[in-house]
């Protein structure tokens, strides 16, 4: 397979002295082909560098996060390179919602392995984010592959709870914004989960488990609760709040399974991306305490 | 004129702890409904703050800046607040460029007010600037109308510069990223010149001179020079410095005018919001000197 691990560069631009590029490769877990954005410190040049791997919501696209958050002051100040990912599998071929609706298919992969047809074939975005992806970053760039860290919004909020909670030799920290807390008990989890990996929350509990926050840490051992730092952020004028993020049942686990993790409330702030424009310095440097000991 | 005030708010975010807000409105100058954007920080609940107005660039609207400078920090912190118009005349009654490309028409307003039909009915940017948008500002929100200062990028850097240069009374300071210095001597303002003012820059200097930074910077008299601190930041990889920017005449133009101005390269940076960003802190420090003196 010799077109394997070939990147395609897409742009380039220096923003805060480093660089911010953007990335086709044909991936072999979505069996499409995919574009990322890298931004990588001028730290680089000299040494490995560690990295956070940026998870977005739905209707996101790699660029989002990119263009918004203003995340690459601090990514450059604290010498990490941040990855962001697609939201999905992506292209003419690749399976949609029948109704093209924004919480579901394209721009919505859920960060799962989809097990029912016809997502199976393509929606394998856990296998993209947990292997194939990092393997790729490691080789083509000056990126420390022992320092890892994932961080995320809504939909990639819960991507990154819910990988970083199952792999927690792999990463060094865990935050996010506004997450999805619970699949289960909400409707884009239902809808998301109900496709991609059939059934429904009582008769596959097992399955549906495995990707809902709150049920992975009322599993977590002690050696996941004492090793995997989590910080939170979740604004409390969030439209989203009460339906969808279920942030209090999350709230709720973790007092019981005594997790220790900062879930905070942010006066005022929405679901929107000048929400994590105006946290974002503390999440990277949350995570540059870890990634940077 | 019941009507003439009156503000839509079309929506309201907080970002670092301000409002970042959205409004409609009836525009007299220009005759149709515009929109803009603006930043109020916290600080405007106890006193009237200074304003910065951002002009945007050629396809832009009121949100670009909004979205990608990452502006609101550093108003919040010098709490200053940020207008940011639209960047023409907008509405299915307004005359378009009849190719519809991108550098003239909508989105292109070049902040003059044109002379020739059918433009003039409705191309009157630099009146919407100078009178009528500062009035409204000034009287709907906790603004001191007598601390203005005004920047932009490209397009709207040439009208930064313009704008401020025909009225230093009013302006504390002017900046601009990658600002066209010279409409009479590039492709994008013979286009704009020649369709909203008519003539060419020989048969109608007079006129073309009004709206061309080096024109004006070459008859400045000493008070200009000494009440307008101007800086200037251009990226030396930008694709548009040669053909479009010509900031090299504005750079000889003020030297031979003794004309005070800082004017910078910045290596490796080209002509996206990649660049702004990354030195919007040094451009509202830079105004916050002069507004908050």
């Amino acid at each position: 397979m010799p077109t394997k691990n070939l990147l395609e560069k897409i742009s380039e631009n220096i923003i805060f002295g480093g660089q911010q590029m953007r990335f086709r490769h044909k991936s072999m877990a979505l069996d499409c082909e995919m574009t990322f954005s890298v931004y990588i410190p001028t730290k680089a040049k000299n040494t490995k560098v560690p990295v956070i791997y940026w998870l977005s919501g739905l209707t996101c696209t790699d660029e989002n996060f990119v263009i918004k958050a203003g995340s690459q002051k601090y990514a450059q100040e604290h010498g990490i390179a941040i990855v962001c990912p697609d939201t999905s599998p992506r292209g003419d071929k690749i399976p949609d919602d029948p109704d093209a609706s924004y919480d579901f298919g394209l721009g919505a992969g859920f960060y799962l392995n989809a097990t029912k047809k016809p997502w199976v074939d393509n929606y394998h975005m856990y296998d993209y984010l947990r292997e194939e992806l990092p393997a790729l970053i490691n080789k083509n760039f000056q990126i420390n592959g022992n320092k890892m860290s994932i961080s995320g919004h809504s939909m990639g909020g819960h991507g990154a709870l819910t990988i970083a909670l199952k792999n927690h030799d792999l990463y060094s920290s865990v935050s996010a914004f506004s997450p999805i807390c619970s699949p289960i008990n909400c409707p884009w989890g239902k809808k998301a989960l109900s496709n991609y990996i059939g059934g429904n929350p009582k008769d596959n509990f097992e399955e549906w488990a495995k990707y809902d926050a709150v049920e992975l840490v009322r599993k977590s051992n002690a050696l996941i609760k004492n090793s995997m730092p989590i910080l939170i952020d979740q604004g409390d004028a969030d439209n989203f709040l009460k339906e969808q993020l279920k942030t209090q049942l999350l709230i709720d686990v973790a007092q019981e399974e005594k997790f220790p993790m900062n879930i905070r409330y942010q006066e005022g702030y929405d679901h929107s991306y000048f929400f994590i424009a105006s946290f974002i310095e503390e999440h990277i440097r949350f995570h540059s305490k870890y990634l940077n000991d």
